[in-house]
């Protein structure tokens, strides 16, 4: 029997789990929410605009301030990892480096994690001049060179910011010649001038340095050269879904790895929800504000999945019976 | 030709549609928010506490920032009253007393409406003692005797907030023993005692008072006694969805008359998307935090429904064409 038990065991620390973790106490369900990375992707971003209610905030304080909130209801919000996610019956166990946590109910809001370039070098040289996240290190680059590997919006948001600190951008983009930016963004780019130089239709082929990043190779010369000399590359590529824990419980996927939900936010699997990045409800869209609705939404459908009828999980000493969850 | 004319006219002005302006001004679209009522159902409701973000906010004030945020990015929020829409072509008109207006794209964000007892006197007496929004009135009512008339989580509220002012509080239900409200709602109305009586499987009859409400008509006898005097009655007995622009431009809605949408906020009506308490997608569960996020959805399809090809509006002088409408 796990010594932890609780009604919806929340997985995932960003915008969903903690708007999810908010809505089950509303719902006086008992909750624990467990992130590794507390935020998620948001504490990541250096600053948020589009969250509506809130002109400007940092990714940070935001995440911070649904916490408190959720904290706030009763809500423990745990540093940790489920390791490992099983059923037994209709019921769930999380594993954690801790212990188990039994769980009449899951909501699934791990998000996703950024791609990797996936040549030799760049594990050893990661946190040493290579990063994922120009919003997070870009700072650390004041007066350097530094190049961006990207395309997407992603790459134009973070080759503004960095422009803010770097003396020299060179944005490397496999696209021939056009990026796929939001045209805010891509205007917001202009004003930088020769600071941010795209190189179109090129590819990073390998990174040279051994204790830190000194220079990279490309597939295509620049000025003449095979090698550019940067003290930092930022690799803004794209994300996977987190769905390692999903798949363990036979959740649904779609070709793309992200899980397949339903306007609920109902997964294939009684008694399993899903919120955030790691769903494929609105494709590409990914925001904050989408996965704090769906957190919402999700924590709706345990409530609701709990007070009418789940099963008695066998870690009950009294088996639950509908009467038994009802709330009187 | 109409005298005015934008790429996306949102209307509507609470939750969704703000947030749909939002998003709409990121995309650098000429966007248009026209609402009758500012900030919609929301800014009726005196406190929220489960928009994550807000630990606890007002209900107004959480919509100026919202207002704020869209116009800070050049939104034009407009008071007003779109009494028509119609398609040109693939195109829109909506009109108001103040003009038509053309638009390449429409985001409709009407939400819904106050259901009514439907009784006569009602419409007489309205704001005369009969109202149909607790949160925004019962402060009126400080020392004095009301009822409300619900069962669902609203007149659960509505009693909880009014208790803070009122006396006595009769809440009248059909339903024949249980109310229908979140827990912890129904475990704040315990605190106030008697301050609160439920009176079950009870409807009202009959509004009597000429100039203001005086007393209300039972169908069941309290205490004895068919007549219950009242210094104000709440009708907290849901809502109807505001869908009647949506018919007119052949918008496909469901039974109960929300709009069916996709995941994307897309209707059966190109260049049509929806968001808000209009629409169907979440069923009963109707939250700032979903409407505010299916504004943003709202926006960015139709963002990418005018950057891939939307028609030529045969306003624009030079008839757009796809090129046109790309951002270079």
């Amino acid at each position: 029997m796990p010594k932890e038990t609780v009604d919806v065991l929340i997985i995932g620390s960003g915008a969903a789990g903690l708007s999810a973790g908010i809505y089950a106490a509303r719902y006086n369900l008992k909750a624990l929410i467990i992130g590794e990375e507390f935020g998620g992707a948001t504490t990541t971003a250096w600053t948020v605009e589009n969250y509506p209610g809130y002109i400007s905030i940092d990714g940070f304080d935001l995440m911070m301030k649904m916490k408190e909130q959720a904290q706030a209801l009763g809500v423990e919000v745990r540093d940790g990892k489920v390791t490992e996610l099983r059923k037994e019956g209709d019921c769930f166990v999380g594993v954690t480096d801790k212990g188990e946590i039994g769980a009449t109910t899951i909501i699934l809001a791990t998000g996703s994690a950024r791609r990797k370039l996936n040549i030799p070098n760049e594990k050893e040289l990661n946190g040493k001049g290579i990063h994922y996240c120009t919003t997070c290190d870009s700072p650390l680059y004041k007066g350097k060179t530094i190049g961006i590997v990207g395309g997407g919006d992603a790459s134009v948001k973070g080759a503004n910011l960095a422009a803010q600190f770097a003396k020299k951008i060179y944005l490397i983009t496999r696209r021939a010649d056009d990026l796929r930016g939001e045209p805010a963004n891509l205007e917001t780019m202009k004003k930088f001038g020769a600071t941010i130089e795209i190189v179109f239709d090129t590819q990073v082929k390998a990174l040279n340095g051994k204790d830190r990043l000194e220079s990279i190779t490309l597939t295509k010369p620049l000025n003449g050269l095979d090698t550019l000399v940067l003290d930092g590359l930022f690799v803004e590529i794209g994300a996977e879904p987190s769905n390692t824990l999903a798949k363990q419980v036979g959740v649904e996927l779609d070709t793309m790895g992200y899980v397949e939900v339903d306007p609920l936010m109902r997964t294939n699997v009684t008694g399993m929800y899903v919120a955030g990045d790691v769903t494929n409800e609105t494709g590409h869209f990914k925001q904050d504000i989408v996965s704090a609705s769906q957190g919402s939404i999700a924590a709706t459908s345990a409530y609701e999945h709990i007070t009418t009828g789940a099963p008695a999980c066998h870690w009950h000493a009294v088996p639950a019976t509908k009467e038994h969850l009802s709330s009187h």
